[in-house]
């Protein structure tokens, strides 16, 4: 078994609500799947049911529109008051194309319509809804971790991923946007390879690695799977948040 | 088991040198690892060692050097040999800074120095030799497909994966550079989600998440894991190369 990742989805996962508990939740799935928390374990989330839990609905209905987002919403093609969303949740619009708005979100990843897709429209009465971000997906990680530490006597680590696509290809890629327990990026610089050259900045963002891994699990899985236990990654253990993965805006050669 | 997704590293896999069967290799490794092929199993070999057995070396001594890799060198700081070596594997040059070239490389990947780092510099007896990535990683996978499916009888999926950086975030994720057996990106357009709505595009690259996953457990194994078994990805069969995961320049928003 030396060396090997296993990611298990928790089948049976109940839909969730605003106001839902997610540790209890989880901690329930992990029972119903007879499996309990071990060292080293990473718990893998999908935004939508931590968005959904944290209440991160806004009403269509509620959304004043402003000519900026009036604008911008001819030019790519999208409804107004979405728009208008997509433009609250983000710090810069960088790229513009029929049905695509590609931002920085507040939280600073690039990513297409601030990560609300269609997928986050739903209809409750007649009355559609679009499903934002989490507010601050590492303390919504963090939180996850301590409360599932209180109630297992086991802190697992913990990500909370997205799908995004990227640049020059095609797909989408479930990505961390909230990390806590782990260090996301496997520092390699200045380390040797067998011949005994140094390695150039080499830097595996391992708790993407990670992410994308639990975000095939949750896509092909028969049912909504939106949660997967990771275990074997042998990620370092961390304090720090996702923030190492986000490159400075200064730094980027493809803004 | 059921949706679980095992990714199994094949300790022990031996040094490869040019000429190598890795058919051969692979077969022993499993059988040394006391596995043995089984329906949906994906094997996932970094491209270094498809590269080496392919004997894709270039010696350092034997590069002329134009005055367009001169120049190049002198902006980039890097060595004019190994510059011209990417100039020559790749089809236009994206951007440059100091100690990075990011090119189009001639199979279609957005690359930095084509995929040629410092790690596949290798000094043999004072000689030094920059290590290409394979001619046609598509035909490297389908050969080795159809190797494994000669020897064991079961044709096993096959991903060649690299590490790749990226717009935006830090960090090098491992992504398929070829691919044979399988459908690399999960066309989900059109079908609807949980609440009806009809899903916007959204295409996971599920041959990508998987490379990245196997990316994972060879970075974190004690020994050079250059090979890994996964077990339960549940990719869809096709004949398809890798082509689908390259966005057409002119669809491209950040080049």
């Amino acid at each position: 078994m030396a060396g090997r990742l296993e990611l298990i989805p928790l089948l049976g996962f109940p839909a969730v609500a605003p106001g839902d508990d997610l540790v209890d939740q989880i901690v329930c799935a992990l029972q119903s799947n007879e499996l309990s928390l071990e060292v080293g374990d990473v718990v893998v989330l999908a935004q939508k049911i931590v968005s959904k839990a944290e209440n991160r609905y806004v009403r269509l209905a509620e959304v004043s529109v402003t000519p900026e987002a009036e604008a911008l919403a001819k030019r790519a093609d999208k409804d107004a008051r979405q728009v208008q969303v997509i433009l609250d949740e983000s710090r810069e619009v960088l790229r513009v194309r029929s049905g695509v708005i590609i931002v920085e979100h507040r939280n600073g990843y690039v990513h297409a319509n601030a990560g609300i897709d269609k997928s986050n429209i739903v209809q409750v009465s007649g009355d559609p809804r679009l499903l934002l971000l989490p507010v601050d997906p590492d303390a919504s990680a963090r939180a996850l971790r301590d409360g599932l530490a209180a109630r297992t006597g086991l802190a697992p680590q913990v990500i909370i991923n997205d799908s995004m696509g990227r640049a020059w290809r095609n797909g989408t890629l479930g990505l961390a946007i909230g990390t806590a327990g782990l260090q996301p990026l496997n520092n390699q610089v200045g380390e040797t390879d067998m011949f005994g050259n140094v390695l150039e900045v080499t830097e595996p963002a391992v708790a993407d690695e990670l992410a994308a891994a639990a975000s095939l699990v949750m896509g092909q899985a028969a049912e909504a799977c939106p949660v997967v236990l990771a275990r074997g990654a042998g990620l370092a253990v961390s304090d720090e948040g996702s923030a190492s993965l986000l490159r400075d805006p200064s730094q980027d050669l493809f803004r």
